[in-house]
């Protein structure tokens, strides 16, 4: 996507053949500082610090971490530290092992003179893929929207919470997506960009995007989603997924099971885009099986902001001493999703939605 | 309430007969500051600049703020004058005006004389009555709260969104005086405070009342409620109200209807402390005719909070130039509420209900 009119995509193999270049995340949206790493605990430090975040580019930034610790040496017993210490940088991160393991497999048939190229070449292999698969979760989304386009005859106003644009994946993005293909096809849209409380992702991130691609949009509090759907001003919810069950069941950030009520009750289409490789095949109730991660209490507290002289720092909000309780993800059960955007097509959020596009996954 | 186990209220007249002594809502939770008024335009800033908020504590602060005005003149033309510069101050205050009305109604058949004395004595009657009105939903609440403790055998845990705590009041406060009667009543419990962007009154103002009483609390982001519901970790949904229509729906702080959502579809059940003078008889659809406030863009845009170095300032949350939308209230239909506490009783969110408690009001 853009930043500045000039194309990037949030992770990359420098021109110098030896390092590894990242928009650091925890700059934005006060600076844009491109990162780069050279070796394997640059990417770790990447990763730990969430200099990058975001599921699949932690994936493809772990990918080339491997590649940078076996520039530095390669034999059986260095690989196996370098995965180890990629793999802790986020343990719960499933994407983040997913990755390191594809890479090592890669390397297991090859001798391990050729271990750097290899794990190169699969690193910029699994970031195209990413690039492929949002891309394709863009062009099925791109027919939702024209489709509400048509029928309403006036600019389509949708409603997106967190980030899940493409600073969390390679390029493209998964929920902004759909966003980004539809207003390069000329269609007329307005983004309702919920800033995402306690990390502010919504704020921070995705107001940052859309601003460098020249989309319309609006921030807006957590709270007023509800309100604005209640006046007839969404047309469509539109979020992603971290985590979602073989039923349909979505884990996404914090605040999304509320817009999910809201466009129930208000009749509000409700879709949610995920790459397949978020279903987690051996799930089925998401509220009673899935953990939810209890983040730290200052997360809370605390708020990183820009003050008038342009110093950057952080500010606390609330009486010294209060106690608070910070969990990062929510449950949206099946039956308020009308609908999940893959990379394979739209489907009903459904065991039998999601049979019809991953059969080889569902009994 | 207390503060630092001191018992206060939100207003006062001074010791010295001249002047109103106030606790100044702007400086809280960082700093606990009383400020004295002394004339009419000390209690005109007060109001404008919200170091007094809250329906029933402006309406108050007005009233002595007509005394402040009558002590530097008391003539017809004078009043008129301290009159309209009193309403001005927060134009939609349905309140403020109808306490200045009031007093002016009580002086009409006194000498010019009589009316600094007069207008004072109103000012405190007002501000006793809003104590009682407040004190009895706190016993009609109390006995809601012990019913669900007896029934759990256990803690109970609240949820409350915004304040409308005592600092909204001149004492108690409408949502939270049930919780501090339970809690005086030695009811074990738990309150869940909505930061409740974006002005964030739950975190600097909720948080900080219960700090001073003792009552075990933890803050959350707005977005979190929903998952505590989901997993049984609320007991009760508390709230207040700031213009309630004949059949029942309650307009309150953006983001009250999100959470009213997140109870019904957890059967949590979800109630309204509100006085009888919040209800608007003439207005029957609260979605459909309330209008609701839109405020500066800069509220979600900017940020108050404490530095490191003990300094409070304001800091920017989004990328420069980001535009936001910031509506203040929205609107809860009653087929959401269990139930209204007032200050006459507990009845159902319907014309039924109110009329069972109101009939005077309700045809």
């Amino acid at each position: 996507m853009l930043i500045a009119e000039k194309p990037f995509r949030t992770i990359w193999s420098a021109e110098d053949g030896r390092s590894v270049e990242i928009i650091d995340q925890t700059r934005l949206p006060f600076e844009l500082v491109i990162a780069r790493l050279r070796t394997l605990e640059d990417a770790a430090r990447a990763i730990r610090d969430m200099q990058v975040r975001g599921a699949p580019l932690i994936g493809v930034a772990a990918a080339y971490g491997l590649w940078l610790g076996l520039r530095e040496c390669a034999d059986e017993h260095h690989l196996a530290r370098i995965a180890e210490t990629l793999i802790a940088c986020r343990p719960t991160a499933v994407n983040l092992r997913w990755a390191v393991e594809r890479v090592r497999a890669r390397l297991e048939t090859l001798p391990s003179s050729e271990w750097p190229a290899a794990a190169l070449a699969e690193a910029r292999r699994l970031a195209d893929e990413d690039v492929a698969t949002n891309a394709a979760i863009g062009r099925h989304g791109l027919a939702l929207i024209e489709e509400l386009h048509r029928r309403k005859g006036a600019p389509v106003n949708i409603l997106t919470h967190c980030n899940a644009g493409w600073l969390a994946t390679v390029d493209w993005g998964t929920a902004l997506a759909p966003i980004y293909a539809a207003f390069r096809a000329g269609i007329p849209l307005h983004v309702w960009v919920d800033e995402t409380r306690p990390r502010n992702q919504g704020a921070s991130l995705t107001a940052w995007e859309l601003a460098q691609e020249g989309i319309p949009h609006h921030l807006v509090a957590d709270n007023a989603g509800g309100h604005l759907m209640q006046h007839g001003q969404v047309d469509l919810c539109l979020v992603g997924s971290d985590r979602t069950t073989a039923e349909g069941d979505v884990c996404n950030k914090i605040g999304t099971y509320l817009k999910a009520l809201a466009a129930k009750d208000n009749k509000v289409p409700f879709y949610v885009a995920l790459p397949g490789s978020t279903v987690d095949w051996r799930l089925r109730d998401g509220v009673a099986e899935i953990p939810i991660e209890e983040r730290n209490e200052r997360e809370v507290l605390q708020i990183r902001g820009c003050a008038d002289d342009g110093q950057v720092l952080e500010v606390r909000l609330a009486p010294e001493g209060t106690p608070a309780c910070n969990p990062a993800f929510d449950v949206t059960p099946a039956r308020l999703v009308t609908g999940l955007i893959t990379e394979r097509g739209i489907c009903a959020a459904s065991r039998e939605g999601l049979r019809s596009l991953y059969p080889e996954n569902v009994l």
